[in-house]
């Protein structure tokens, strides 16, 4: 398979680092192509702005989705966005791995979906093509995340509730809009402070996980 | 009251900038004090990082939990950053505007959260201090925002799940974990394609709440 891999940590000495390394490896063994977004490593841009348009549908007024809607009809979408619609395009599958702050992507994950999760691209609601028939039906995505509360925590009666229905918000209302077909999440809760061997054990997991792909 | 406004529009001339500009009036004739901060017009840096931290805990590996740990008690965080907290510290109520992207905030305004909502300032986890004992408790805020997608959509039985389900982790795992007391949500639905009449009607219903405060 073509694989995307779009990482979201902003140190590669941490868990998650070893977590990504893991899957490099895991994934070329397994004879997959591998491409990366290393969002910390190529500062990516994570605010949607008008700096975005290198041609701009009006002027004196920003309407972001109008802009990204021609944007990609006149392909004069900032080159960033573009090489992006390009690794998005060219993958079977997309791999998201993040930590999980506030419940939710960091920011620089939700502004490459602000910003390449374009209307005409992914979905084209005029006609009608979202969700079943939408623009990017075909391909599978995974969440790979870490979390720093427990899995108490964020269990269904926790005291921040189910994590995989606040990630629901991603897998359903973001991905799967877009036609793409969602695997269960890969979940490591408590990493914050976990010890050395449940590290371990965690990574291998993770490797059970990638090798069954 | 004190309120501080946290906005996350790019353009002042949209939909979105009406409903702030009536806020404003709104907020000012009922005699509340109010500070603003205009995330686009400041070009809010969006993306926590290691330059958000003056002194360092540690050069070698760069954890954010433990430098925003560090960097609040020896009170060396970036100015950017101390200068939300203070407002934050100064208000009484939080109002946060917004555009739902992607079901969500827009990357901006999730890295004011990621990067101003700082252990040691909103909770403190090695003492309990969250939620109903969280740091900020005594504040209230609410969210106000617009949606492209119609009520339909985003009710209970739609397609893309009930909006105020996907809001509560906003609502309750990043206001409430920290004390905040949080008032029901003020949401324009369709605001995509809607008449300037709905509009119109729409910006006086926001007035009404905003006096009822």
């Amino acid at each position: 398979m073509k694989i995307l891999y779009v990482y979201a940590h902003p140190e590669s000495k941490s868990f998650n680092g070893a977590l990504k390394d893991a899957a490099m490896v895991t994934l070329a063994r397994k004879g997959h192509q591998v491409k990366v977004t290393n969002l910390y490593a190529i500062q990516f841009k994570a605010v949607l702005d008008a700096h975005d348009f290198r041609i701009r549908a009006r002027q004196d007024l920003f309407n972001p989705a109008h802009e990204q809607i021609h944007g990609i009809a006149t392909k004069s979408l900032a080159p960033d966005i573009m090489e992006e619609i390009e690794k998005v395009s060219w993958a079977d599958m997309i791999i998201f791995q993040f930590p999980v702050w506030w419940s939710n992507m960091p920011a620089i994950l939700k502004g490459w979906f602000d910003r390449v999760f374009i209307q005409g691209f992914v979905v084209d609601l005029q006609e009608g093509r979202v969700y079943d028939r939408g623009l990017l039906k075909g391909k599978s995505a995974m969440l790979a995340v870490t979390t720093g509360a427990s899995e108490e925590m964020y269990s269904p009666g926790g005291i921040h509730g189910d994590l995989r229905q606040h990630l629901s918000v991603i897998m359903h209302n973001t991905l799967e809009f877009t036609g793409i077909s969602v695997l269960p999440p890969f979940i490591v809760f408590g990493a914050a402070d976990m010890s050395r061997e449940k590290g371990s054990r965690e990574i291998d997991r993770y490797r059970n996980v990638l090798e069954s792909l």
